[in-house]
C-alpha cells in the first residue's frame, strides 16, 4: 500500500498523525537542538503529543504552549524498574513542569515474578497524582518480554489501577508491537481501556494499519515526518 | 590469551573478581529469582557488587547481607534524562533501601548541548545525599555518544561535583568500552577520580585487559561467572 495525495489517502493520513505520539526526540542522547526540532515538527504535523525523557519536559511545554499538543512525560522509562514511589514522584514532578500525558513503564520484572499486588500498586501510585491533574496515563507493558497470559494479567492490573491505556513497548528493548498484539490487547481491554501501539510504527502505512486493528494511539519517529514532508501535505 | 589453573593466573582472576560488578540481573525483565541467582552467584564468585534496577534492593540487601559485597544501586538508569530532583530522590530512597554505591548516569543529553552546569548540579544533588551515608557515586558517561572531547568535559564536571568514579557505558545504548576510553579517562582523572569499564567486558580475559588499561572497577554478566565456573576456581 502506498498513499496518494487523494482526499480519502489525505483524511486517513490526518487521522493517524492527530493520534500520533512523536517520539524523535525520545533518545539517550537528545539535545536541547532535537526537542526543539521534535517540537517544531509536531507543530506543522498536528501530531498529538512529544514524549521526552522528563528533564525537557520544561523545554517541551514553552515550545508547545497555545497548541493543543501534549508535552508527554515518560515515567521508570525505559527500565520499570524504578521504586513506585519514585515513579510517583516523577509523575509529580513532570506535571509541575507541564505533562499534560504519562507514558509509565509497567515493573517488567515484577509481572514476570507474578506479584501482580506490586504491579496494581504501583500503577496507582501514578494515577493517584495524574488524573487529580487532569493528565492520562499510559502504561507500557513491553510486549517482548511477556507471554500472551502475562499480557492479560498487566491489562487486569493497569484496569483496576483506574489507568486509561495500555501501550505495547519502549522502543528500548527487543520485540516490536504487532497486530496480534494490538488485537489481543484491544480484546482484552474490553472497552475499558484505550490501547496505543508502539515499537513497530515505522510508517504512515504502519499508522493506519496499526489503527484499523484497533489502536487508539500510536507512536513514531523521524520516518513519518519525512514521509509527510515528502508528500507535501501540510504546509510547513 | 587464555587463562591456566596456575597460582599466578588463579591471582589475576581473583583480583578481577574482587573488582567486578556482576550486572546479571540488571536487564529490563530481571525477576525475583534471576536477582537472588545473581546475588548467589556474587557470594560464590567474591564479587564487589551486584546492580539491580531500584525496585530489587531491597532484596538484594538482603540476599548479601554478612558479606562485604555492595548492593548496588542505579540511577537515571540508563536514560540519564531524568529531572535532577528525581535522581536526588532516586538516590536518598535507594540508600534507605540499602544501596552501598550508586552508579548514576550522566544527563547525556545536556552534556551534548555544552549545559555543564546543569551536568554538574545534576551529579551534586546524588553526591550530597550519597556521601553523607558513605556511599560512593560512580557516574556512567555513555562513551558511545560522546566525542574525547565530551569525555573531558564530563570528567570535569564530575571531579567538580565531588563524584569517586566515572564509568563507560549503561550496556543499553549503542556503543562499547574500549581500552582507548580506559587509557583515555585515566588520563583525564589524574588521579583525582577512579574509573570503571563496563560494556564490553565479557570474559575474565576482558576484565584482566581492562584493568591493565587502568580500570579500578569492572562490570560483567553471566559469561564471566561460567567461565569461572567451568575452570572450578572457585567452590561452589
Amino acid at each position: 500500500m502506498a498513499f496518494k495525495n487523494t482526499p480519502e489517502d489525505v483524511a486517513k493520513i490526518r487521522k493517524v498523525c492527530s493520534a500520533l505520539d512523536y517520539s524523535a526526540a525520545l533518545v539517550f542522547n537528545a539535545t536541547e537542538d532535537m526537542v526543539r526540532a521534535a517540537c517544531a515538527d509536531a507543530r506543522a504535523m498536528h501530531y498529538a503529543a512529544v514524549p521526552v525523557f522528563p528533564c525537557w519536559i520544561p523545554l517541551v511545554a514553552e515550545e508547545l504552549k497555545g497548541t493543543d499538543i501534549a508535552p508527554q512525560l515518560v515515567v521508570g522509562f525505559p527500565s520499570g524498574g524504578t521504586a513506585s514511589i519514585i515513579k510517583q514522584k516523577e509523575a509529580e514532578q513532570g506535571i509541575l513542569d507541564g505533562a499534560k500525558e504519562i507514558d509509565m513503564v509497567i515493573n517488567v520484572g515484577k509481572l514476570l515474578s507474578k506479584d501482580y499486588a506490586y504491579v496494581e500498586r504501583d500503577i496507582r501510585g501514578v494515577v493517584d497524582v495524574a488524573h487529580p491533574a487532569d493528565v492520562t496515563v499510559k502504561v507500557i507493558l513491553e510486549v517482548g518480554f511477556l507471554k500472551d497470559e502475562d499480557k492479560a494479567a498487566a491489562v487486569e492490573c493497569i484496569v483496576s489501577a483506574g489507568a486509561d491505556f495500555v501501550k505495547t513497548c519502549t522502543g528500548f528493548a527487543e520485540g516490536k508491537a504487532t497486530l496480534h498484539d494490538i488485537s489481543l490487547l484491544k480484546e482484552l481491554a474490553d472497552g475499558r481501556i484505550k490501547v496505543k501501539a508502539s515499537g513497530g510504527v515505522t510508517t504512515l502505512e504502519d499508522g493506519v494499519a496499526f489503527m484499523a486493528a484497533g489502536a487508539d494511539r500510536v507512536a513514531g519517529r523521524n520516518p513519518i515526518t519525512n514521509q509527510l514532508r515528502a508528500m507535501g501535505i501540510f504546509s510547513l
